[in-house]
């Protein structure tokens, strides 16, 4: 997150990453290696899960400035993986008029996707049908003891979970069904805003009571309930560890509820100048614009 | 790849990397680094991207081991994406009863599913059609002048070839079907075995000139040549820049020849204790063998 120049609306080119209270105050890395003596590192993931953050908890942490000071990018840059569920909010399935299935079925972005709130969703003119889908994405801790995250229990599987943030699964519906296969449609750069920062596991009492909702250009389309995945958290982890080992950093994206302007006639696709706003009980909001780029 | 201890048959835990000349030898990164007095950096896609890979080319190089003395490890063990083309061979395409796509139908592979040449494929014994698929994949490095590989066109497009290897596009058939959507299905642990190392781009003349071959328990299974590719790796770079920003390391595996189980009645799939040799000319091999596990 470039920091806002203090003395003029221009930002500064330079990243860092922080960390950031209820009250939306920041602790820059900076600022946290000078209050605390502990030279944390450049690299975000090395910070939270090279055991530093545990560190830097247990002190005074700085909190001097503002989110609002910030443009704030995609919390995580370079994810291992990012696996997408499809069709695991009982609304939206059936909105496709399909069973739900008792494995996942699963899609992986590209983390040449990501982006942060405020960004542009920039897409090519060539695509047609441009769909949102509010998702509540996990990010992947490790475990005290630091077992791999592979063929764990439902009952173990908690213990994996670092925190949460907003995805919107941006999706070119044209695309996506013209290959059958939905890794293009879905793969764009922009593709998966996200953010606007992860909220750590224990802030959250119960994911799945979190309200979640989507809004283009202030009107509301999608408006559920993380309680209405047919697969929960626990449950996701458990199956996608048996297929893939999940590694510190990694973001499961667990599927969209109703609303999406696919399966509602009506709904206009996303077009060039849309805002598009998006927010999870809990976790706060991101806000992205649609602009369409020649290609 | 760790070391072979020159005493014993045991290998040391020590990873490394090192650069492999047209005889197999070796020149380690700690031999690198004594003999140029660069102390190059300890992350492969560091050196090779980073600058470094440039600096010592131009010094004298010490192969003082050979190949055989390692065990070779996925020569790039976190790349940013692993892009895999389906359909993409004319005798392939063919066997499936498909026409050849204008665009690439694409999925993607975790990279917690690369593995090298020697390992066992450890698969969970509910998959029940496993198959292979030989493919070339290519290492996406940087242009001089460090252009973003964004919309890129076909002249262009070979610019950012860094070199190939071998990737064996290990694939569960069964689950692949059920799920329609490719990625979990191919996405297992240790379902991209690849290797035996890269071999730089400058090293092939032609890659649309070479035989690939796949062998299992000593039988042929799939002889084609890169020749029969529907779209050239100028074309899929082209096309993919269009889609997502190709990075430096990303890997992009180039679709399979005909040959697969999957479409050979007959043709049993793999089995526990199989082993599977896959050549690709000017590449060299890679072995591997099947280890059913129970899940």
């Amino acid at each position: 997150m470039p920091r806002k120049s203090e003395r003029s609306d221009k930002w500064s080119s330079r990243e860092t990453y922080g960390l950031v209270d209820g009250d939306g105050r920041v602790a820059t890395r900076d600022d946290i290696t000078f209050a605390t003596g502990v030279p944390i590192p450049r690299d975000v993931a090395e910070f939270l899960f090279g055991g530093w953050y545990d560190k830097v908890r247990q002190r005074e942490i700085p909190y001097n400035s503002h989110a609002s000071d910030y443009e704030l990018l995609a919390p995580l840059p370079s994810p291992g993986k990012i696996v997408c569920l499809t069709f695991n909010y009982t609304d939206h399935a059936r909105e496709q008029g399909l069973d739900a299935p008792e494995d996942p079925v699963l899609f992986i972005k590209p983390r040449t996707a990501l982006t942060g709130t405020g960004a542009e969703i920039r897409c090519p003119d060539f695509v047609k049908q441009l769909d949102y889908e509010v998702e509540l994405a996990v990010v992947v801790g490790s475990r005290e003891g630091g077992d791999r995250c592979k063929n764990v229990s439902v009952e173990e599987a908690p213990e994996y979970v670092f925190g949460y943030m907003i995805l919107n699964d941006v999706s070119a519906r044209d695309i996506q069904f013209q290959d059958k296969q939905f890794t293009r449609g879905k793969g764009f750069d922009d593709f998966a805003p996200c953010g606007p920062w992860i909220t750590t596991a224990d802030e959250i009492a119960d994911p799945h009571g979190l309200r979640l909702a989507t809004r283009v250009n202030g009107e509301s389309r999608q408006d559920s309930s993380t309680g209405m995945m047919l697969l929960k958290i626990p449950q996701i982890i458990s199956k996608l560890s048996r297929v893939m080992s999940l590694e510190p950093g990694d973001i499961i994206s667990t599927g969209t509820p109703a609303g999406v302007a696919l399966k509602n006639p009506g709904t206009p696709y996303l077009e060039d100048g849309d805002a598009i706003d998006m927010e999870i009980e809990g976790l706060g909001s991101i806000h992205n614009t649609v602009r369409k780029v020649p290609s």
